[in-house]
């Protein structure tokens, strides 16, 4: 059939803005799919294919196939670009018409030997896009005719140029919103991180958003033994990682990669171990883990700025962070890296806020359970009296369902409810007889002491739950109890709590002038006293926790 | 001239090649100017204009100029797209052709009055992508017969659909790449804000960030007053942010914006703060700034989980942020709101571990200063005495050149030094009298005892300095002090700083059995005793600490 120029020119416009429909979607399989249907209407072929190529690998990726269902198979295979027709075309630079593909070594090599195609003829164009390949169009059975009218291969040649601009847009833009919503993700595990000071919470959190973010089969965190420096396995996730649970698995300072990487303070990206002899075979062997690829980062900790006059936290490498094993089969990319480098950082600062934290708890524990043992200790009655006390409020506490702060308050309140007897002579403290009046009243001025002691302090503010255990631990609700006689409600709950575990901690202790009770009478007198000077619900508790096992008298502990 | 087919054919061929050489490109402008010259070159016409579509404000803005140059003052100009012709030609969804622009209301209106252009014909395409506007083409001058021309104006048609394409394809390139680098931006300063718990450092940091990220003019944090529930600023940044400075700036619970915001937990978005009752022109008027635009966050801490055993800090409405006019007459977007929402969420975490910080070395200073203080007043000459050695110790650290962080542990060790005197009688503390060689020997086991305290409470390794302070504060360089006699280098540096002020403090004070040194005395006495009993280089620091006046003596401060 003769075609008129002015057909021709109305094929040539109808192809042309259907190439810009086409155009219109920024769905890359999709516009490829399209894109070759056009093409192979162009020459009047029955099938074709697309290849993206992919620089890593030097390979080409079959990634769209049309019109021959006996090859779908192939789909998303890779072939490697020197060993294949679109490789070679590539290279070439320049389209390829095959008339026998049978006799093509190139063609065999590849996609021939693994069909069963019986196509015979071939067009192969590269994609290039100012001399970078971004893939290949094949385009199989074509009548013989077509390739040599120049008008078509024009057309093909147009349409192919277009083909390679809108593949690179497109990718352009799908890395551009991959890499924006990797960051979205990296933002808000970066908040999501910061909101834990609980240490073994925050390396779960670490090591779960890790493994998502960077799609691999495990990740772990090891952390430097400031004495030996040692790696410590602090948590793992992946399959395996509870074969790794119960015993400490570490790496001697300096060997295996995260040995390398903490010490030298630099990444080590190793897309198959086999090749690296720093790896440290010994903890797969462990695990039963295979470890393909690592991606390993030191645990840099920035500078840390304290505030309060305490200067500053010594940047420095706390430990190192490890990803294992991609998914899919794919390596590590530098964005990949990137990425895994800001969370890293971000979990390095927070793991030392996590520290100070629980330095700073211990600290402050520490030097009131010191102090007021030390105070506990002038009469020789008492000793452990203040601690006792702590374990059985926050014992009593627990069981009355209260909340974890408030466990705190009571633990703090208890540990300093007797602090003010540091403003009670030695001589009424230690004095082995009963005190008279006189005595008896200084003895009971030590609530007072306390409270103005946190009071001097400036700390009735942040203590006020405690303030409020020391102030009341003596009144008792029928108004008989000191400093100032309060009845019901005005004791507050704190001051319940810890004045019954005052009262069973002083029952059940020896006294120089009467042996310790024994726990019947103790819990016959607190119960029979229960509403009237104690609160019932609090000496409640106190039998259930006993009876549980939850807390021990000093008889029963040195017993 | 006639033009044959298979030229004109050839002509078609050669605008798709160009078209496809434009379009490799992703620069807007550039890609736009080129098309645009393409078009000119289709229909011969000697100037042209294209205007790309702001959905907010509903303007038409007049992007790329071509071949005339007495308007390019009109370049960037916005006009409102129901008072120009391109907006009229985008409403109608086809091109229009107007053979007298100077009898065109709608030309006249917008470019028309504005240019000195003597064109008269033009020629005006909408860009629709899906009837979604872009903007539009106008193209001046061009011949009358062109017009007519069908091959010519399906040309002119599939470049302006391919000139659609780019444009959404390379706008939605560019935000994606904008979003990308606002998310980096995000995600280092979201790092970089949290390695600071020295809180006005942090405001500073999360002030001058959000200026940067937003594009704005100035910014401010309040914080709420938990007794009042006023909004108290904190820190605001902008050129008039200092007439802020100085005093207290208030807004009274639930009034203005930010008032609104932080009761409310909702955030408030105002491009025109004329419009909006809620705005408290009050601060306004302090500082001389004119607000335009505002956009005002609540500051929503989160939960933030403690470990350690203390629960969890509960999420809360800690205040608000504010930013103020963005620049270059933007208005505030979609974007801008989502990522100062997270900054804003960062900012309220780091806002509450920095608060965390902050009150637990409050309490832990607190606690040791009272009780130390309550040691001190069982001899009432001693009243004081921990608190003003420690004050001497961190003045002589301080001349001394010594770190910030030597200058805490100096501090810590300073007011502990005598913390084990809790162990010695108040017997032998209150003696007024000459002690007895053997009362002598109770009190200077103290030192040994203060440490003993610290090994109890397992504060050793966290109080490592601290407790060669308590340890060492009796030792002297000869040897000849206690309790272990140590001499020269055997003696730590916070030992010798301590031994000064401690001897100074001593000195000083009145006792029992004398009356307080004078200052000349007592500097000579430390100074014949530098490099013997005492560091001279200590001695030396003190002296001129305070010929500075960085100390006052007891006799000083209460003379």
């Amino acid at each position: 059939m003769e075609i008129t120029q002015s057909t021709r020119m109305q094929q040539f416009i109808t192809f042309m803005q259907r190439a810009n429909q086409i155009a219109a979607s920024t769905d890359l399989e999709p516009l490829l799919d399209q894109m070759l249907g056009l093409l192979m209407q162009v020459v009047q072929a029955p099938a074709g294919v697309v290849y993206l190529y992919e620089p890593e690998g030097d390979e080409q990726v079959l990634t769209v196939i049309r019109g021959d269902t006996t090859i779908r198979h192939l789909l998303g295979k890779h072939f490697a670009a020197d060993r294949c027709l679109a490789g070679y075309v590539v290279r070439a630079g320049k389209p390829v018409f095959i008339s026998d593909v049978t006799r093509e070594p190139l063609w065999n090599q590849s996609i021939g030997a693994l069909s069963g195609m019986g196509f015979r003829t071939a067009y192969c164009l590269p994609l290039l896009l100012q001399d970078q390949p971004l893939g290949a169009v094949e385009i199989f059975d074509l009548p013989l005719t077509v390739v040599d009218d120049p008008d078509d291969m024009t057309l093909v040649q147009l349409l192919c140029e277009r083909l390679t601009i809108e593949i690179e847009k497109t990718r352009m833009l799908i890395n551009a919103r991959r890499r924006e919503r990797r960051l979205q993700a990296l933002v808000d595990i970066v908040s999501h991180i910061t909101t834990t000071l609980d240490r073994d919470q925050l390396l779960e959190r670490i090591m779960h958003h890790a493994s998502q973010l960077l799609n691999v089969e495990a990740t772990s965190i090891w952390l430097r033994d400031e004495r030996t420096g040692d790696l410590v396995l602090q948590m793992a996730t992946g399959k395996e990682s509870r074969q790794l649970r119960g015993e400490e698995v570490r790496v001697p300072a300096g060997r295996g990669i995260i040995g390398y990487v903490t010490s030298k303070g630099e990444r080590v990206l190793v897309n198959d171990v086999r090749n690296d002899s720093r790896f440290y075979r010994k903890i797969d062997q462990q695990s039963g883990f295979v470890t393909r690829s690592i991606l390993c980062l030191p645990l840099r900790a920035p500078t840390i700025q304290l505030g309060s006059g305490a200067g500053v936290l010594p940047a420095k490498i706390i430990g190192g962070a490890q990803a294992l094993n991609k998914r899919d089969g794919q390596s590590f990319s530098a964005e990949d890296v990137s990425l895994f480098e800001t969370l890293a950082s971000q979990a390095a600062t927070v793991l030392q806020l996590a520290w100070l934290y629980e330095r700073n708890s211990r600290l402050f524990l520490g030097i009131i359970k010191a102090v007021t043992g030390a105070i506990d200790l002038k009469d020789p009655y008492t000793r452990g009296h203040s601690q006792r006390v702590a374990d059985f409020a926050v014992a009593i506490a627990r069981e009355m369902g209260l909340s974890q702060e408030m466990l705190y308050h009571v633990r703090i309140g208890a540990i300093l409810h007797d602090v003010g007897k540091i403003g009670v002579g030695d001589a009424i403290l230690k004095k082995p007889e009963h005190l008279t009046n006189e005595e008896m009243g200084m003895m009971k001025l030590h609530p007072t002491y306390g409270v103005r002691l946190l009071h001097d302090a400036d700390l009735e503010d942040l203590l006020r739950e405690e303030s409020s255990a020391m102030a009341q631990h003596h009144e008792r609700l029928d108004g008989s109890g000191y400093p100032l006689g309060l009845k019901g409600d005005e004791i507050s709950l704190i001051g319940r709590i810890v004045a019954v575990a005052d009262a069973f901690d002083a029952m059940t202790s020896s006294r120089p002038y009467r042996p310790a009770m024994s726990l019947e009478q103790t819990f016959s007198i607190l119960c029979s006293a229960g509403g009237t000077e104690y609160d019932a619900q609090c000496v409640e508790a106190l039998v259930r926790a006993h009876a549980q096992g939850m807390i021990k008298t000093q008889a029963e502990r040195e017993g």
